[in-house]
């Protein structure tokens, strides 16, 4: 095994090096889960106590206009713009990834209406599928095929209303190719919709340049922007008076405040907007984004796929000798940030490592998901993880009962 | 005028006094929007703070498990459950009012599918009729008939599928008839939905006593969970298992963790949940309903009638001498806890009273409304607003140029 010395001397030369400062993170902990939720940024922490203290504290309902809460899902979408290659006029944070999706599969069905089926990717996030499952059930003329990547190129067709995918497997890591298939989908005059979880914030990703028509994604992995973080829809600009919102709520309104009784949609893409937004979790997620404003994304993209590479050549012997699968692939530039073993034993592995500190998250049947945010996580800690996986599985730890109480693990 | 001292001994009495220490207001403000955001319990800012450093900040993605956050949207629900009528496993918080009433609507029209009309009330909040229209512009067999209250009678018949209605009327405050609607909807067939915005945690709710399909209702208004707090949804435990959600996401699958590619709806009311939720602001929900836990809601609503019922006689005189109209029922037993008030100049009339501290809100046209929330407002300010408001008249305060710009308010 290669020294520390070697990886604490990368991070010692780190352009990124600074923002790890930015993070709370517990002293010791080596934290391989921002896949899952980020790190709470600093800023995040201060301006949620500015919001209880001299938000809603202080200028109670007032702060709607002096705070301006009601333009944060426009603010925050604009924030998010440029890390996606999209308009600040394209984005908006709202609701739930899966609400989202629900709200532009049917705005794409509807764009297609003459059209009858939906593509989805086998192996994608579950919740993107249910939701397919659910719209597809809701009408017997329309019809969901789930498939495999490679059978696309077959199943497109002319028929096809919707091709929807996530950019990065959440599993493997693997990265999907946006602009191959989004040209594939064009070519039959279908839309697509692109999830960007697993992307958004940690590589860049260009929706503008792949004439994307619609994305979503989450606002708590990458982004830090906290636990169930609202999340965010993108719509190319080409479509956004063409969309006849179906959650046709106030907040999409043109003129919310008209208490108008007839639904008249919003200019842009705001008409995307349904309820009121939870501001707490708003703000959170706007000064989250603050980092990204400093942060270059080529440069935490380069430091992503090295962390990868580190940890995948250090658990190397590991794999070979304890029979460990490696399901993300090995070439940095088709993997997302995150690296996944898989292990019969991966759910008793995994308790054992974060009773040695190292958090990261066990995916049924038999993976090891260890995601690397470049923003503070260190070069020194992917080796930390390896050592520690290798006392684990050398002193059969991973075997105690307690790590063997089977949970629900998110 | 009567003495403020009067109002003083009334506080002295109140047998709900010690609940407004509980809550974090400027000194002096007399706060009476509580029916658009409620002020902040200082349980939910201690809660809000023990997230940041002990859960987000210290344990990051373990609190799923640790902290219960999984479990939050369950457990405020049945918070709520008490406050309306409803047992614990009936209710859930979740997305937003919006689009907790689209869910329901969709289910309702599931469960009644033979038949093709919605009828919603004309002059209900506006976010709730936009649903409404949205949801049937979709199908274009279904009709949404938007009638008068008067009009129920004779429009309610075999043919409708749902009758939506909100329990107080946001501009008025009028109460609507929810064991009579709710019975009339029943004897034709029809199911019904009923909106507890401006009722939930204000005036005891009968929802089970009133047989009521589905409910839905905001956390910020008078539960005071922090601005944009996560809604709740009610439905009757007779339909849970008929419920075929359409937004069908992860949450609401009978084993999110297993992350199977079917959705598999769970059991119970938990269903109806869709995609991961905001946990900041789930949890400072959560940390508020605490209050409610020692709070008697028939001395909540007795207190509540009384506040009403004195702010209408102290602004009497005025009313006449100025030109207010009173567009809230005189009858504390017809009206929840706010009154509204009209007059031509309101706008500017509302401006100038909150720059002398009295906060209510405007709601266009030309209405003005201030509304007690039992918890924390005390009688001597229902005293204090009369006072400012004939100040404000006699003054012509509300004539300077800077209480007349006109914008958003919410």
């Amino acid at each position: 095994m290669r020294q520390r010395l070697e990886y604490e001397e990368l991070d010692r030369i780190d352009p990124l090096a600074r923002f790890r400062r930015e993070f709370i993170l517990p002293d010791g902990l080596v934290y391989l889960d921002g896949n899952s939720l980020g790190a709470p940024p600093r800023g995040a922490r201060e301006r949620i106590l500015k919001l209880l203290d001299e938000e809603w504290g202080r200028d109670l309902v007032q702060s709607w206009n002096r705070h301006d809460w009601i333009g944060l899902p426009q603010k925050v979408g604009a924030a998010i713009a440029p890390l996606i290659g999209a308009g600040r006029d394209e984005v908006i944070a709202a609701d739930s990834t899966s609400v989202n999706l629900f709200k532009l599969l049917i705005a794409a069905l509807r764009l297609r209406s003459s059209r009858r089926s939906i593509i989805a990717l086998a192996g994608d996030f579950p919740t993107d599928l249910y939701i397919a499952q659910g719209v597809a059930e809701s009408n017997s003329d329309l019809k969901l095929r789930i498939v495999e990547k490679e059978e696309l190129e077959t199943v497109v067709d002319a028929g096809t209303a919707v091709v929807m995918m996530n950019h990065v497997n959440f599993r493997t890591g693997a990265i999907n190719d946006m602009a191959g298939v989004t040209a594939l989908a064009h070519r039959h005059g279908a839309l697509v919709i692109w999830d960007l979880c697993h992307s958004a914030g940690v590589m860049p990703v260009e929706l503008n340049v792949c004439h994307v028509d619609f994305a979503v994604g989450c606002g708590y992995k990458y982004l830090n922007g906290g636990p169930g973080a609202p999340a965010f829809l993108f719509a190319a600009r080409q479509h956004h008076d063409a969309i006849h919102p179906l959650i046709s709520g106030w907040m999409g309104h043109a003129e919310p405040f008209e208490f108008d009784s007839r639904y008249r949609p919003a200019a842009g893409v705001r008409r995307n907007l349904s309820g009121t937004p939870p501001i707490l979790s708003l703000a959170a997620l706007d000064a989250a984004l603050e980092l990204f404003k400093h942060a270059d994304m080529h440069l935490v993209r380069e430091k992503s796929m090295r962390l990868g590479d580190a940890f995948i050549e250090l658990t190397a012997p590991l794999r070979d000798e304890f029979g460990f699968g490696l399901i993300s692939p090995a070439d940095a530039h088709r993997r997302g940030s995150q690296v996944a073993l898989t292990h019969p034993e991966g759910f008793a592995i995994m308790q054992a490592l974060i009773a040695r500190g190292v958090v990261g998250d066990f995916r049924a049947p038999d993976i090891l998901r260890f995601g690397f945010s470049p923003l503070y996580n260190r070069y020194a800690e992917v080796w930390d993880a390896a050592r520690r996986l290798e006392e684990i599985m050398r002193q059969r730890e991973w075997a105690r009962p307690e790590f063997n109480l089977q949970r629900a693990v998110t």
